[in-house]
C-alpha cells in the first residue's frame, strides 16, 4: 500500500479592513489534499467540492505545481509523478484564500511527504513567491491573526491570537471578483491622509485584538485605501457593512478583494445568526444572493490529518476527516 | 494661602517609525507646571529651564491658552488672572513633545482646579483640537504607548505598554527644526506600495510590542512614508540609526518630525550606554552635535505631584519635586 499524505488548510481572510495587504486570519473553513507521490511520470487528480468543474487537472494545476516547486527547492528529483485528490470547501475566486489554500495545500503535503525539511517560516517563503503577496499564504500556513511583510523579497510574519472570540460571519454573493480585476480599480498612488487613515487603524486593530480591547473595533474595521474603490464592483457593500453592524456586528470589511464581505460578531453577544440573516437580507436589496458562512478562527492552520497506508484513506475519507467547518450552507 | 496645582507631563516621541501621525509614546522627561488661579486679572509666569528665554510670558503662552480654554469649555468665567511656573526639561522643537505637554499641562492643571469636571477622553479631545493632530497630546495624556486616530474631528487613543523593557535613548541635536518644515517636505501624495509598507510595519510594531515578540522590532521600525524625505534636514539620519542598531538597538528612528532621533534598546542587553555613545559618535562624523538621553518609558501620562498651600509649594520645588527623569545631559 502506497503512502499518502493527508493536509488540511484553512480559508483566509485577508485586510481585515485597515490592513491593506498586510492583516489576514484562517477562519473555520477548510481544503483538504491527500497527496501520494509516485517515481513513474503520471498525474492524477481527483477534485470534490467547490470549483471542481473548472479548476484544470493537469499539469496546470496549482496544488500540483506547488507540489513541484517544493520538491524542486528539495533538489528530490526522483518524483516525477502523483495522485492528488482535493476535497475543497473554500469558495473559488470570492476573497476567500482557495488559490493560497492550494498553494499551501501543495507545499505543505510535500514537505511532509520528504520528512518535513523546511521549517513553517520557510514554507511561508516559497508561498509567498508563487502567490506574489503573503497576506493570504501567512494565516493558512499559521492559522489566527497574522501581519506579514515583505522586503526586498524576503518576507515576515507575525502570529497573534485575540482575547477575545469572535464569530467571523461571512456573506459569499454568487458571482466571482477575479483578484486582478479588484486590484485594478486600487489607485496607485494615494493621498498621505488616507495612508494615515488606514496605518491608525491597522496599528489599533491590532492593539485591540491583542489587548481584548472590544471597544475600539467600532473604529478599527475601517478603511481609506481600498474598499472605497472596490464599493462599485460589489453593489450595497456599505449598506451591508451597515446592517452587520446594526444586528451586533463591531464591524464588517471586504474579504481579501472581495467579492465575501465579512463581519467580525462578538461571540458573547450570541448574534451570529442575526448578523447573517441581516447581512443576507440587506444584500438581496441589491439582488445581490448571497450564501452565509458563520465561522471561527482557525487557530491551527495547515496542517497534517495523518499519514496512513492509501487503502485505509478512501474509506475514512467520507466520515472522521471532514473538515470541522462551522460553515453553514 | 492660595492653592496651588502642581502637574507634571512626560516629553513624547511620535510616528515611532512606521506609525506616521499615528503611533507615540511617553519618555521618562518632564515639564512641570504649578498654577495658581485668581479671580482678579493679571498674569505672571515663571519659567526655568528649556526655553526659558524664549518662551513667552504674556497672554500668548501657550500653557496658559490651554488653561484658558479649558475654564472656557467648563463655563468658569470667574477665573480671569493666574500665576504659572514652569520648570522645563523636555527639550523644545525637537521633537520630544514639547509642544504637547504644555497644551496637557495647562489643561491638566486647569482641570484640576476645577475639581476634574472632564475626563481624559475629553482632555485628549482638546488637546487635540488645540493641537492639532492627536499623536503627542495622547500618550502625554495617558503615559505608555498610545494608537491614536481621529475621525470627522472626534478622537479615539488606545493605549498599551510593551511586554519586555526598554531603554529609549534619544540623541537630541543642538538645532532646532520647527514642525512646520518638517512637514512641508513630506509629499502629500504616497504611492500605495509606500502606504502598504508602513501598514505593514505599523500593525507588526504594535503586535510585537503587545505580544513581547521582540525579534520583530529589527523590521517593524522601518518606515517608507516621512523619513526618506526629512533625511535631508537631519545629516547623518540614517547613519546614525545603523549605528544605534550595531551598538544593540532592535532599532531606531525620528522623534516625531525630528531633529531627535529616538533608539529602542532592550534593557536586558545593558548596552544603552553603548548605543547613546555610538550615535553621538556617528551624528558628530556629521558635524552635528548632540546631547544624548536614555530614558524609560512613562507610564503614567499627565498626573498631579500633590495639591498644597503656596507657601509651601516654592520651598519642595527644587528638591522633592524635581522630575525623575533619567535624562542624561
Amino acid at each position: 500500500m502506497a503512502k499518502a499524505i493527508h493536509v488540511r488548510v484553512p480559508g483566509t481572510s485577508a485586510n481585515c479592513g485597515p490592513g491593506f495587504d498586510c492583516l489576514g486570519l484562517a477562519c473555520s473553513i477548510y481544503n483538504d489534499l491527500t497527496l501520494t507521490l509516485t517515481e513513474e511520470p503520471g498525474l492524477s487528480i481527483d477534485i470534490r467540492g467547490d470549483g471542481a468543474r473548472i479548476i484544470p487537472r493537469d499539469e496546470r494545476n496549482v496544488v500540483w505545481r506547488s507540489v513541484r516547486y517544493l520538491l524542486d527547492k528539495a533538489g528530490h528529483t526522483e518524483w516525477q509523478g502523483g495522485r492528488l485528490e482535493l476535497v475543497n470547501h473554500i469558495p473559488l475566486s470570492r476573497g476567500l484564500g482557495s488559490s493560497a489554500a492550494a498553494i499551501v495545500a501543495g507545499l505543505k503535503a510535500a514537505n511532509v511527504w520528504l520528512g518535513n525539511p523546511f521549517n513553517r517560516h520557510e514554507l511561508l517563503q516559497f508561498a509567498t513567491d508563487i502567490e506574489g503577496h503573503p497576506d493570504n499564504v501567512a494565516p493558512a500556513i499559521y492559522g489566527g491573526f497574522t501581519s506579514s511583510i515583505s522586503q526586498d523579497g524576503h518576507v515576515e510574519c507575525l502570529t497573534f491570537l485575540p482575547r477575545y472570540r469572535m464569530r467571523y460571519v461571512v456573506a459569499v454573493p454568487d458571482f466571482p471578483l477575479p483578484t486582478k480585476k479588484a486590484r485594478e480599480v486600487v489607485p496607485q498612488e494615494v493621498t498621505r491622509a488616507d495612508a494615515v487613515y488606514n496605518i491608525g487603524r491597522a496599528s489599533m486593530l491590532v492593539g485591540a485584538l491583542c489587548k481584548g480591547s472590544e471597544r475600539y473595533l467600532r473604529y478599527a474595521l475601517d478603511d481609506a485605501l481600498h474598499q472605497p474603490y472596490r464599493a462599485k464592483l460589489i453593489p450595497g457593500m456599505y449598506e451591508v457593512f451597515a446592517a452587520a453592524k446594526q444586528a451586533g456586528a463591531y464591524g464588517a470589511s471586504l474579504s481579501g478583494a472581495g467579492p465575501c464581505l465579512i463581519a467580525f460578531v462578538p461571540e458573547n453577544r450570541h448574534c451570529a445568526d442575526d448578523v447573517a440573516y441581516a447581512m443576507q437580507k440587506r444584500f438581496a436589496d441589491f439582488n445581490v444572493r448571497a450564501r452565509m458562512l458563520n465561522m471561527r478562527l482557525d487557530t491551527r492552520g495547515a496542517h497534517v490529518i495523518n499519514e496512513r497506508p492509501q487503502a485505509d484513506a478512501d474509506a475514512k475519507t467520507a466520515t472522521v476527516d471532514q473538515p470541522q467547518a462551522n460553515a453553514d450552507a
